[in-house]
């Protein structure tokens, strides 16, 4: 049985790439990765903060939240 | 070739369950995941701010920068 990940997002564009980097990267033969907007689905705010989801993006990974925070690399100021 | 990404810690709780759970968690078969203990190989510090990385846990992932916090989940305070 696959080991249940969440990835919680708000539709953002520093989601958007989190998302894409982080929960796309995750073992596809060990986790189940569902993509949850937040924006959209509102009914599901609950369970995030349930499982202590603070900010978005966030995956909770087995129950435990992991906070996600996408820091521009000095690059892309210098364009 | 596999896309490298490297864990950046420091060797305290939180980075050792944030490696866990997430460095542990990438596809194997498309990344080449490094661990990176910043207290011990200081060396690397330069390289890791160079990438963007602005504090620990960290993982850059094919260059770009993601700072990873991990919340205690509610349960763990109910003890």
């Amino acid at each position: 049985m696959k080991t249940p990940a969440t990835f919680y997002h708000a539709g953002c564009p520093v989601c958007v790439d989190a998302e894409r980097q982080i929960a796309e990267a995750l073992d596809p033969n060990r986790y189940e990765v569902e993509l949850v907007h937040l924006g959209e689905h509102a009914d599901r705010i609950a369970a995030a903060e349930a499982a202590g989801v603070k900010s978005v993006p966030a995956l909770v990974i087995n129950g435990a939240p992991f906070h996600i925070n996408f820091g521009a690399p000095m690059s892309a100021l210098k364009s």
